[in-house]
């Protein structure tokens, strides 16, 4: 049987975030000069560089064959892995698997994006291009879909509006301040909760100030086989359902937990052995799931652990000490090295504050697309020379021939009622939507979930009964309880002015009705 | 030191290729299937999927996870790799050191692309992403250069235009014929000379019948740890130059050369064990290119080894049995797969026409845009469960950081006149460019190399000296001897109209002259 080969961590480099006036081929030789300034490793023999859509962001495509040759390093071997906003981490893995088969001694990994010279609803628009086509045409947005996740948290653990707004503030107060210490960070100023709730809502309960900025920026990682201060004691990748309708739970993610569960194996450790993580908190809701999906606290327990400070720098388990996608940035390509760039600066104390305590381990994750292609690392502090043991075998998984089977691609048919899952108003919405557009994840009396437009933003809940009608690929919804108020409203307006027609009410109301009394009567 | 573990293949599968009303989850999901059927090894653990412009082919992102779920396998790790179009090719050498390291014991290795429902301009463009931005900007498409390199190859070896002419025509015919036998090509006819030389002209002295067609497609491997009857002997891979004016030989790719060699280290083979070759023929002419850059004939041989038949089906070395790109299609993503796929069938005596001797080793050859990111895979039989020996250590490679120097971006403003390195005449133009347009590879007076316009397409020759000016950021060229014809028409009309007025000379002749007459005399 193989011995699979230890990986270290040579040297690590990255370019401020922000918006930048460099080209992303700049932005990445920025990265790769600073990684191999620091590093004692030289001799790179290739290169694995993470990006997640350069061809729609800068009309380039072979960005692998470009980068090389800007870097002077034409004739070595470079290709790109992309797994959507996690592509970074994904080098990472690619290039970890690379040295540890023994075939490189020593590798380059890259991370980088170029997004901010577009214009926001150019950016959206590709960024949506990572979500299932059926709840695209819907208008969802990837803040929609956490949004609508967000709700279903606050419902499932039965947390007020108000305290699940308090908790959000939290997350985004705690990493902003975090970011003030980091000079890499896009933003470097802490915010008040006065600031955090003055911004506007994006995508309800999600506000501007609840989302990771647009970004351009780069990463570096050298990664050797020859021992160092630091190495890759785990590793882990896992997928989850592209459409949220598919999912079987809207509060956490599957692949996250597969991912962690790989990496824990593979390092013999469990989540108590974390001294500090980095987690993909595209929007704050996500870090408080990510800290349970990592089984740093137990489902629903997430938020009193941020609330009782458990996750600040001064805390046991600090989340996001680098001040995190939040107020780092997100260069979306960049972000899964330039995590493991921050947790080796702090491993080695080179980071501001200074901890109070040594730090031995630390836990990187990267969230690709709605926690669609997730990866978590596992990076600890060795003397310098540690030999390592390798305990991990792979997990035994169900065959893959009995799970390989074709889907269905259109969404059947959608009977004529439904229940609201969860639900969220879109405020910034997608080219070709006019905001306020209410989203729901609906399901139909058959039991199928599918994601469809309000047609009123009032009355929304979940656990309310809609009925559903279909426009082309469109589901459209009105809340029961609402349909029933405009039928009254209606009927009043017709007993005023009895010359109106009798058929008016068929024809204003924008919606079907069940066909028959009995089917009416068993809704 | 770590031991390289060895990589078998279970499984083979794809679709046939061609023109296609699947879409491209469909085609994945069809060519997974159909390799797994044929595999002893069903329990997958991760996915290794090459595509390369999935984004702007078919506007999806995050085609990993997408194609994961479609095959009912969520959960399972899944990536995308990408180094244009040898994308399928990246995926199987990321993939091959997944299963080296021992990290994972079985994965599928997919690739395919979804094509044809876009229109051949639409193509074009996305294709040409791949070229230098400043080339593409001239008009350059990849049939353009292609075109030049081919003028360059008859130039230096001293070939008439008839001959080759000729040995393209014997590259279409000979891979056609070889297509007739696959029932997975897309064109299964053979072709006669009469309609190779009726095809139009694409870009001189290419012809239609010279070009790979717009394909959609998919092809599956399962690799494994566990011995089967065919291993991976030897893989490697290498980069060149993206633009055309950065290359030091426009006669052969650097980056086939540096693939091959470390492949054939790896295998400790030398070219002469090479049974048969799958190898890059997107135009004719890289199939005679390739089969110098791959060692098999010497520099300039090529076309003599293809004349005299020894890669045809019945010779001693067949190059393209399946038909190669020409016949068999070109599914960017698919092609470094299915050349494995077709590989591993001929290996095992699967394909038609039977082989009249015993096969051994085989070797495929992927291509990433202009020769820009090359892979080579060596394949060989064994009785069934062979014990690999490692002979393959890491070549000494000069130090990155010496190396590591960032390009100046856009060339230099080029002096005012120049010689033309090589040339082509397109006739299918991208977008906003009209056809026939002369496109020529331009060494100004300082030595520097620049793409340029011609003014004119005729008197276009390899060593014409020509006047430049630039255009915004094109630059225009006209051949001088042609000039000096222009300004004695000119002169011989004013001599007949003495009415013009003698500063129309001026006005008239579109480019800007020597600004002395000293600098004239250097020229």
């Amino acid at each position: 049987m193989t011995t699979m080969g230890a990986v270290y961590i040579a040297g690590v480099g990255m370019t401020k975030f922000g918006k930048s006036s460099q080209t992303l081929s700049e932005l990445f030789c920025e990265a790769a000069q600073s990684a191999l300034s620091t590093s004692p490793i030289q001799d790179i023999e290739a290169l694995y560089i993470g990006a997640m859509n350069p061809e729609e962001f800068i009309g380039e495509s072979n960005v692998a064959s470009q980068i090389a040759a800007e870097l002077g390093l034409t004739g070595l071997p470079a290709l790109r892995v992309e797994t959507a906003s996690s592509a970074g981490a994904a080098a990472l893995h690619a290039a970890f698997q690379a040295v540890a088969s023994g075939y490189y001694r020593h590798v380059l990994v890259l991370g980088g994006e170029k997004m901010t010279h577009l214009s926001t609803s150019a950016t959206t628009r590709i960024l949506a291009e990572v979500i299932d086509k059926q709840e695209r045409q819907c208008g969802a947005t990837m803040p929609a879909l956490a949004a609508m996740m967000t709700e279903r948290y606050r419902k499932k653990y039965r947390l007020s509006h108000s305290r699940m707004e308090h908790l959000l503030c939290r997350v985004a107060l705690k990493n902003h301040l975090n970011g003030s210490y980091n000079p890499y960070a896009q933003f470097q100023q802490s915010i008040s909760e006065k600031i955090y709730f003055s911004s506007k809502f994006v995508a309800t309960p999600l506000r501007l100030y609840d989302c990771s900025p647009i970004t351009d920026g780069a990463a570096a990682l050298i990664l050797t086989s020859e021992p160092t201060d630091i190495f890759i004691a785990g590793i882990g990748q896992g997928t989850g359902p592209v459409s949220l309708r598919e999912r079987d739970s809207f509060t956490s993610f599957r692949a996250t937990q597969v991912a962690a569960s790989r990496a824990y194996q593979m390092a013999g450790l469990s989540p108590e052995a974390v001294d500090f993580a980095e987690v993909h908190d595209a929007f704050t809701p996500f870090e408080i799931i990510c800290t349970e999906d990592l089984g740093f606290f137990p489902p629903g327990k997430g938020g009193e652990a941020l609330e009782s400070g458990r996750t600040s720098l001064e805390g046991s388990l600090p989340i996001n000490p680098s001040g995190g996608l939040k107020s780092r940035g997100h260069p979306v390509g960049a972000t899964g090295v330039a995590q493991v760039v921050e947790i080796v600066r702090r491993l080695r104390g080179e980071s501001k504050p200074k901890p109070r305590r040594e730090l031995r381990r630390a836990l990187a994750q990267s969230t690709g697309g709605l926690g669609a292609n997730n990866f978590v690392t596992i990076l600890e502090r060795t003397a310098g020379l540690l030999q390592v043991q390798n305990l991990w075998t792979p997990p035994p998984l169900p065959s893959a021939s009995r799970r390989l089977s074709r889907k269905g691609h259109p969404p059947a048919p959608a009977s004529e009622a439904g229940r609201i899952e969860t639900f969220t108003i879109l405020y910034v919405t997608p080219d070709g939507f006019l905001p306020p557009l209410a989203l729901a994840l609906i399901r139909d009396r058959k039991g199928r979930l599918l994601m469809a437009q309000g047609e009123d933003i009032s009355h929304l809940k979940i656990g309310r009964e809609v009925y559903l009608r279909q426009v082309g690929d469109t589901y459209l919804f009105t809340v029961k309880s609402h349909l029933r108020k405009v039928r009254e409203a209606m009927r009043k307006l017709l007993r005023r002015s009895p010359s109106l027609p009798s058929t008016s009410e068929t024809a204003t109301i924008p919606y079907d009705r069940p066909k028959s009394k009995a089917q009416r009567e068993t809704v």
